[in-house]
């Protein structure tokens, strides 16, 4: 496996032992790769990015018969750019872009179709869903929920557990599912639970456990069951 | 190990690198096993199956001296149906039967005493404690925590991060647990906190965030902290 | 690996396959090991202590340009008294301590500067953030997330999926972080959300799905977002 022609190794790759490697995978300079690791078909590391130990990278999409979002049939590898620092347990799909210096926390999953963008942080035990799109210097902190086709500007910051849905009318058929949108600079409490297809206006501010069903407006903040306007 | 004469393997079956798997387990045609799985012994995995990488098929369960739970001696083996998919880094329990068609997620765990009917699935980061009954066609999303002695019919949907629980008195005592009883067909919106004991009946809608304290009739509509009914 | 002198093996281990042991780890009397374990430099292993599989024992904390956090330079190695019970797919970091009795469950995590007090247990999919100290006999039910700097004194029941936090400012800037205070025999119910820096009373008890805003006196009782005390 390892001496397999079509797999791309940079200068000074330090691996665990009993990784497995598929073909087609480029691996960058300074990289260091943990034990019990996986890497499938066509995977890109850039350099000096460190993976932790027994994770799954670049694992294709597979679904039963009752779930609506079909497989991609032929997603692009996973693309891991350089610096980024993924922990232990991790598990990310085909399709998906981490950009320089992304961290990923331990027992973190990130589905296919995904774009982290630069210094951003997938905290532990979080979840990406497909389609969503984070932008730079975004915590994402331990615990969240990021459902699928979300929109998540520069800047935002989510406390720990925070949770999120798409769909309105919760698998009763078959229409647009659409996640939260979130502006730059918006800040998150933790455990806040965010409806469907609402947007929150940049800066906003959502206080822990909050329960937002509604479009907030920039700059306002927000608390309660059901969220409502307190003064700044 | 894979030349023991009481694993029974079935036609097609292909295995990934270091598989570690115990005696007298049964491996059904067409099975796919990833890399880093470790099946314990006697578990039996249907036709067309598919096993993730970093999995624990099968696990016995322990206990330390605090835990009011008592280990089962000796309970059967897990149970896998035909056209099962499990994720990467899953942890089953031994004692459960998954029928067919089941899909489990990433990262999920499902303890002893458990049972999920066809075509049900179980998200990623789920979990799904002893002796609880999971019905035909349910969605159980991503995060959720499924406490044991639950009882949830056919239909059920549960979105993102709904929080269950089963001891009414918080550990202060030996009585009998109960998990909620959750009819056919209700739909549970994400971040909903339910208590110990509640029925919510058929077709019953709770919505995202809203924390459930009594029993629900039969198509109510509830939400808030606590819930209360709005009109549909 | 297995014959470096540096490792100290007790009497009666049981290893499964495919182990990684590095140097300078003590391992006790009648100790079990799974398989796919990551053991890592230094690590001491009380006696009758049990580690599932697919574990990482050990690891060190890294992190990214924009983590507040820095990591420890010199932890010592994580120690793990005797009769210690750790399930699967678990990750535990340098420079913390779980004493004697205490049962980590699958999918969980601690991270480093932790110390965790006998009997106590940290739940399934559990997280314990760094500089947390948590008392005897203490259960951290299934899903909670603990953050850091948290005192957590004996006896305090976490029902399942409690979230806290300890950032008032939520990543704007360089203070103190500051995460709650709960006092002995406090009881939480499931998926409450605490804000940071508040102090839980003894013997408080805090409802299913509240969020606590304040400091609560001992033996009250409160409920609801936000939450309110209600007579015993």
């Amino acid at each position: 496996m390892h001496n397999d022609p079509t797999i791309q190794w940079g200068n000074n790759v330090v691996v665990g032992e009993h990784v497995v490697i598929e073909s087609n995978v480029q691996i960058g300079n300074e990289v260091t790769i943990g034990s019990f690791v996986v890497i499938k078909e066509g995977t890109v590391i850039g350099d000096h990015t460190s993976i932790g130990d027994l994770v799954v990278l670049g694992k294709a999409p597979s679904a039963n018969k009752k779930m609506a979002r079909k497989p991609g049939i032929a997603l692009p590898p996973l693309v891991l750019g350089s610096g980024v620092k993924i922990g232990s347990n991790v598990v990310l799909y085909r399709g998906s872009i981490l950009e320089d210096d992304v961290l990923v926390g331990d027992l973190a999953s990130i589905r296919e179709q995904v774009h982290i963008g630069e210094a951003s942080i997938v905290g532990r035990n979080a979840i990406v869903e497909p389609k969503t799109t984070v932008g730079k210097r975004v915590t994402i902190q331990t615990g969240c929920y990021i459902t699928s086709d979300m929109i998540i500007e520069d800047e935002v910051f989510f406390g720990p557990c925070v949770s999120t849905s798409n769909d309105k009318y919760m698998g009763m058929g078959n229409y647009p599912h659409q996640g939260p949108i979130i502006r730059r600079g918006v800040k998150i409490g933790n455990n806040a639970t965010l409806l469907p297809g609402i947007t929150i206006g940049e800066e906003a501010i959502i206080g822990a456990g909050a329960v937002i069903t509604k479009d907030i407006p920039a700059k306002a903040i927000y608390v309660g069951n059901p969220g409502r306007a307190i003064s700044r």
